[in-house]
């Protein structure tokens, strides 16, 4: 399997799902504003879209859509999904919220034409969104169940954005999540590997 | 199983689905801005983010967001996925780009202080996004593969919504292909089932 990513992007989920797995993986960055991986290939080619993460599969085929990618990584990983009935499916629901309540409210912050009203207002509903897995933590140590999952790598990058990039004061509970996640062999590798420690 | 709705909200998709099936299920209207079932249950209490779709499973738990609960019904289903190695990875990957790149891009249409350059901004997205689903669907009947899928109930509700909320004009593939998908037998029975035709 080969990921191409852009550092700090939500592909850094992918990057540390897949540290966090046996599986072996490459990796390949890729230039987004030229369209240009870092060994000079036209990226729309590989992805018409356009956008990382891009999952290249080891029959050629390649894979896109961060939740269809966490979730393959977490069935070919065969670890990152609590094993009972529900866990699967549990899983995949707090991918889809991370996915559509808060990494999409966090435009703003990456279009050149936003204004101070859109972040402030993206800011009080990324609040909202994020209050309601700060409750959902309290009393454990992961999100889903008691297992770590691919929902951990997708969530610790909206949190390392919403301190990077969205300026945000973390909820308690949220705050300490991510200072045990950021210490995580997978997290620290992948992190170093994109330069972004 | 029981799939809490609203007439013609996304979780249509989900209703569309499960007629698809063989599954026995139930059905109960949510009104949104009551938060209240129409047996007159506390909706919050059932779904403590309050939107549609949810779906109480037959063990009582509740399955949150489009895209798990989608999936979960193709999995019990055991019929709206293509039958082959990478089938449900696409049709994963169908759903995540239809959540995120076009259902989040209709929210100027749903809400009340959106302006008409707002509108403006969202119609133009919307139709390079959905673009790229009308040059997929080149030769082919449904959105993955060959063989419909829950992809192709979410895309209909996406499709049918560009057209009754954003008053948008389709591309050619897509209105033959939303128009075909409307005759078939499970749409019309839970746009029936909803009032909607």
């Amino acid at each position: 399997m080969k990921l191409y990513y852009a550092p700090g992007a939500c592909s850094l989920a992918d990057h540390i799902a897949l540290c966090e797995t046996e599986l072996p993986f490459d990796t390949e960055q890729v230039d987004l504003r030229q369209k240009r991986t870092a060994s000079g290939e036209d990226f729309v080619a590989i992805n018409p879209k356009g956008y990382v993460p891009a999952l290249q599969l080891d029959d050629g085929e390649v894979l896109t859509e961060n939740i269809a990618i966490l979730s393959y990584i977490a069935d070919r990983g065969d670890l990152l999904e609590p094993r009972n009935t529900t866990g699967h499916w549990r899983v995949l629901e707090a991918l889809a919220y991370i996915s559509t309540e808060i990494h999409k409210s966090f435009k703003p912050f990456f279009m050149p034409g936003a204004t101070d009203a859109d972040k402030a207002n993206a800011r009080e509903f990324l609040l909202k969104r994020l209050g309601y897995l700060d409750e959902k933590l309290e009393g454990h140590e992961f999100l889903v169940g008691d297992t770590f999952s691919v929902a951990d790598c997708y969530l610790f990058v909206m949190l390392y954005w919403a301190r990077a990039k969205a300026e945000l004061t973390l909820p308690q509970r949220l705050s300490a999540y991510v200072e045990a996640l950021a210490e995580r062999p997978s997290v620290v590798k992948a992190m170093t590997a994109e330069g972004l420690r």
